[in-house]
């Protein structure tokens, strides 16, 4: 049975379409009685609105687009699903790309959804994105944009963030203060701004506690697919090149989780020997031994509060008022488990 | 700047609206002079077809819609990623909804998805599904629909499945053959497919090897969001139920984390005093101490036969071509590792 029609509705009560179409809808010209008996037949047929020309009326489609790196991540996974849950509640569906961490298929996807026409788009930049010519243009065809997490901090839109470089600052001082001496850093690669401001925290809070900065304890991991296996790498190139680390701050949990995983195997003792901290709290980080020290990233939060901010944009560029971007930054807290002293 | 419409381009080149959405359709009673006048002008505006006039035409939306219980999830997210691959590559663009194992929210959820004309819906039941009419409606309005992994059997539509009593046979087995002799069981709830099924491949295998079933030996989880914890009480409760299980086959990865956790904590030592098969094959599985033996769930691949079977009941639908539903069965394997001997 394909989806009734109002011309069958027109035809079974022998009156015109547009009468149905003004029944349905109340308009004062119809008669009670016709709109009670159209109202009556439509909902035995389970008649339903075509969307495509409610859309084409009302210019909006009441879907809006979602471009994440990655779906199969704890964190992103975790704003998914705080983004859904309050799209929902407005009555709005979210379509989800993927950019797997690549400029050109990001730049592809947010074309498909203007094409789309969706009401707004939420992103969080992949790493290899350096121009933003991209969401400039969506910015300058007025459709409402929010960045969260990976953002460009120059593209002049409403961005939902935390503050990576205090959150880094008080993960490296957790450290210092439980008694490491000599502290490495494996770090994300060097684009995204998230992974530069978590190494500026490790930098600055070896400054300011007098502890000499040394870039040869810097490690970079591409945070990709094979972030687990990269730990494990690190782990041991870095107890090749420096006897004398105790202590590691990791820009995420799955790096994190790798490193203690080889260490655990080459019997190097955590905490005792070599300290670690991780970074974003993800579900396995609390079931592995040791529990890892880490910064919990506030994902699900983070997805409400980007779905409102565009939600409030959306009605405002309906209303064609102007709208002043805004830049919020949630709480982070440091998580202090078994994997520090 | 709002979108470019006809109205503009006509205006500017001082033609019909008419002539030019005919040239840019490149009808062939329009000269080939304004033609390509029209399109130049249209590209140098970067002119976007409006997608819910093209919908209207056409009766496509080009979107389909993916209801899934839960998304910060290993197998869903990775089932998601392999959707979204399939999906993009064919054009079509995937709204994601979250039922949160909730039978009510499901069927609310559906349908949205009828209301917004999805070209077709991939569903994976939720939990608490035991009616199955708002799926029988999808089929009587002869919209095209797939369901994966957590299936009715009795709903005549594709299907995307393991082999659940075989894989959980395999498992058990498995337990057996490295020297079990009194073999637990932490089951799923009692409604959805899989979770029946895997218990009934737990009890074939006992019985093939002369091995007494005992219900006391199997405990339920709800698999919710407390599926960590319910591991550990349930790992608790076996030990003061039973001093003498040396096996536990466990319906999901989450739970048999939780409860090794538990065990590490007691001293109890895997596989030596119990020995402990999961399923699913999360990634953390192979990250925590004793890595966990498991059933490997091929979710990507589950995602990708899924959207592909849906796509072609697409293209059926609308030739008006009739679709024989299928059900595809995916293949498993037991992933061995040091939570067995």
């Amino acid at each position: 049975m394909k989806p009734v029609t109002l011309k069958q509705i027109a035809e079974h009560l022998n009156i015109s379409v547009t009468t149905v179409s003004k029944a349905l809808k109340d308009y004062p010209d119809v008669s009670k009685k016709t709109k009670s008996l159209v109202k009556e037949y439509a909902s035995i047929l389970n008649y339903r609105p075509n969307t495509f020309a409610v859309n084409l009326r009302t210019k909006e489609s009441k879907t809006i687009g979602l471009i994440i790196p990655e779906i199969v991540h704890h964190f992103f996974s975790s704003v998914i699903k705080g983004i859904i849950s309050q799209a929902e509640k407005k009555g709005y569906l979210v379509i989800i790309l993927q950019s797997n961490e690549s400029y050109e298929l990001e730049k592809k996807q947010v074309d498909l959804l203007m094409s789309q026409r969706v009401d707004g788009i939420l992103i969080s930049l992949a790493n290899g994105t350096a121009d933003f010519s991209h969401l400039t243009d969506v910015i300058d065809q007025e459709k409402p944009l929010v960045m969260f997490d990976k953002i460009a901090k120059l593209v002049r839109c409403s961005k939902v963030v935390i503050n990576d470089i205090q959150a880094a600052y008080a993960a490296t001082q957790h450290l210092i203060d439980t008694g490491c001496k000599r502290i490495a850093h494996f770090r994300g690669p060097l684009l995204p701004q998230n992974s530069i401001d978590r190494f500026l925290g490790y930098k600055k809070a070896l400054q300011d506690n007098n502890m000499q900065y040394d870039p040869s304890l810097v490690y970079i991991c591409e945070c990709s697919d094979e972030s687990f296996e990269e730990g494990k790498k690190n782990a041991i190139q870095l107890l090749k090149d420096h006897q004398d680390v105790d202590g590691i701050f990791i820009n995420t949990d799955l790096v994190a989780v790798g490193a203690i995983s080889e260490f655990n195997k080459l019997g190097i003792k955590i905490p005792e020997q070599i300290a670690i901290v991780g970074f974003s709290n993800w579900f396995m980080s609390s079931a592995i031994t040791p529990s890892l020290t880490t910064v919990d990233q506030p994902g699900f939060e983070m997805g409400k509060v980007a779905f409102k901010c565009l939600y409030k944009e959306i009605k405002a560029s309906k209303k064609n008022k102007s709208f002043v971007p805004k830049t919020i930054e949630l709480k982070t807290d440091l998580i202090k488990r078994d994997s520090t002293k």
